[in-house]
């Protein structure tokens, strides 16, 4: 017997046919006599109906009646599966956030959960009742509905397993784990058994969205076994437990000798800027990142030239950085109206960049990692715009066009393309 | 300066636009000084959405889990409203059944109101906000959320009425008043100003669905004056207080020398139900509404004609009554079933039947009201099929093809039609 949360996303729970799926795969958890709670998301496009009408009441909307409007959606879709579960014989009951209660911090319509209370869910679960929990929500200090954010529901789970202390937290997606890259763009990518909590956060914030960043965090923190599966195999796939997903877990779970890199991810969504002739002086890189930050704009690689001399004049250097393309129109306001103070004398930009990364904790034992990628992305005559580094990761910026031929002669080069009779 | 609760209807909160006109007729009682609750519905054919989902997860779904569904359409228009209020500069919150709490019986799905606390409500409204509270919802002594079953938002806002002691409940609908007759069948019917809540529930109970029955109990009960009005008219009509609507009254307001017949009420959805042979013995009657009582099927209209002796066999009766037009499929299979505990020979039934009232408070202190309506309807060729009475009101079972002759012959009989030059 195990411990299990099981989460569900908005496909998953779109429409009534697709949640019996739900309901049976959710039964055979329970029939092999294991306690489950199943974390749901609302139907598929039923938050962002909720949220237009917010926004359509009002361009300020007040996040407490938001979080009020919108928290609905998974209200919905809680107790219809609690109701197809007891259809199929499984005792079940749906449990608001306010009920169990998820207790949130104040900041409506993007609270961090402070604490679950599990006393009545144990209770429940013990009794061989499935919990069916809506995601996204809880209850803030304030004793109203909070809500934590788009994707929040992935959080919620991972929360809910860190809570319960559960053995697994299997979140059931549209894709079937989490793969060496986009399937898309390499035919030949693989499918990953075992990925670090790093790992994945790196693959995640670099574009490999299978789960949200926040979750993978926070089962990092807690020690939250995840596993990444497919909702759309069919009832009579194997068991969870012996799935070919992916399981998301610490370090310490992944084999020694497994290869150095574990997966490229890419990044269409940013966006170069390149301010020249700022004055080369202290203080000026502070003018130009401030006013961003305080706009709360992303800023993710930096180049700062080195300075040149101007004839006749104080000595300048040219800054490039990356913002999220969905910033650049609020980074070039913000920045022009800080023009003065920061003295620079143009700004570019240009969205057709994108970023490419490689990612594998064996980078920490292992030297050449980005000499190789460098390398590999010379021989094809790419373009490197600007380079960043962690300990798990080396990124670059290259012209957009050449995205799909470096992910795939990166996958390559690394050793990473399935051999041609794997299955 | 007075304490007002306003109700609005599915058809008033349907899309953001109207929830927006809501707000504008909300702030103008706000701007006078008044302490105002909202009870809202939720947006028309919402609710119909969420309990189709509910009947399609499975047929005999849990009530407990169907509350949470279908209480989530409330909700929704309630953030909206509060939010739509704040964007016209009015302090709003909405406030949850289990937030208030309204606290009720713990039959979920036709859950009663037992006890609403107005502590904090009572704060909130002295600190100038509006309260939002979603009609139909409460929160059970199981701690989970509960329903009153449909339409049961008119009796949220009698309650919400009741419990704050509040000087009117105005409830908005898709008509303008309460009026002596159906203004379709006879344009000289007259808007009522007032109307006693006896009259109002015999006129709703036949057939003048302006509110819902349970609504207008519960008014009488607790003694909350009820304004009938339209949500319809432009936001520059008149104050609610100065409004036309028709108020909804104790017997004590109403003027003495008003005339005799408030009402004529027309109801098409009866069924004319026949056995005949019916044994003529004790117990015979028991034998055939037993079983309808049992099915939970509303017997309404009863003759036993007067036995007559069969040839050669005990003495046999012909027992007519009707039942809702809705329940005649099993009230036939009920009592084919209980065919041979009856005894009776044949059923014959006809759903062409109507039942016409006469209704008014003033029947009380006056003979001749029933002589009034046979001789009217008598001189018309309309043959009565069936007669119940109440203290204050007529009722007669006849040929549907007449309906709309019976009615008017007998507005015009009782003095009720406008006077041709009348507003």
């Amino acid at each position: 017997m195990a411990r299990i949360v099981m989460k569900f996303g908005g496909t998953s729970m779109a429409g009534i046919e697709r949640i019996r799926s739900v309901a049976a795969r959710v039964k055979r958890e329970w029939d092999a006599g294991n306690e489950v709670a199943v974390v749901v998301s609302a139907m598929a496009g039923d938050t962002d109906r909720l949220v237009g009408f917010c926004r359509e009441a009002s361009s300020l909307y007040d996040p407490k009646e938001y979080d009020v409007v919108v928290s609905a959606g998974e209200q919905i879709t809680s107790g219809l599966l609690a109701i197809a579960l007891q259809a199929i014989g499984v005792p079940a009951r749906s449990w608001l956030g306010w009920q169990l209660p998820i207790r949130t911090s104040d900041a409506h319509a993007s609270a961090r959960i402070e604490d679950i209370d599990t006393g009545a869910l144990s209770a429940s679960l013990a009794k061989r009742e499935v919990a069916v929990i809506p995601g996204f929500q809880g209850v803030a200090q304030d004793e109203r509905i909070s809500t934590l954010g788009r994707g929040g529901s992935d959080t919620s789970a991972v929360a809910m397993a860190a809570a319960m202390k559960a053995d697994r937290c299997d979140i059931y997606t549209d894709v079937d784990g989490v793969y060496t890259t986009d399937p898309r763009i390499v035919p030949r990518a693989r499918k990953l058994k075992k990925v670090t909590y790093e790992e994945m956060l790196e693959l995640a914030s670099v574009g490999a969205k299978v789960l949200q960043t926040r979750s993978v965090g926070l089962a990092m923190k807690e020690n939250v076994r995840v596993q990444v599966l497919s909702s759309f195999t069919g009832e009579d796939a194997p068991m969870a437990d012996t799935l070919p997903g992916t399981m998301i877990v610490g370090e310490e779970e992944i084999d020694v000798e497994r290869q150095l890199i574990t997966g490229i991810a890419h990044d269409k969504n940013e966006a170069k800027i390149t301010l020249t002739a700022v004055p080369d002086k202290p203080g000026a890189v502070a003018a130009i990142f401030g006013p961003l930050a305080d706009a709360n704009i992303n800023v993710d690689m930096i180049i700062q030239n080195i300075a040149h001399q101007s004839s006749g004049s104080a000595s300048a250097t040219d800054v490039t950085f990356t913002v999220p393309s969905s910033d650049l129109a609020r980074s070039i306001e913000t920045l022009n109206q800080a023009k003065a103070a920061i003295g620079f004398q143009d700004l570019t930009h240009d969205t057709r960049v994108a970023k490419i990364s490689v990612v594998g904790v064996g980078m920490r034992s292992h030297a050449g990692v980005a000499a190789t990628m460098f390398k590999t992305l010379g021989e094809r005559g790419i373009n490197i715009l600007a380079i960043t580094t962690s300990e798990i990761k080396v990124s670059v910026l290259i012209e957009e066009d050449y995205t799909e031929l470096a992910v795939r002669v990166l996958h390559t080069a690394y050793g990473l393309d399935a051999e041609p009779d794997a299955a």
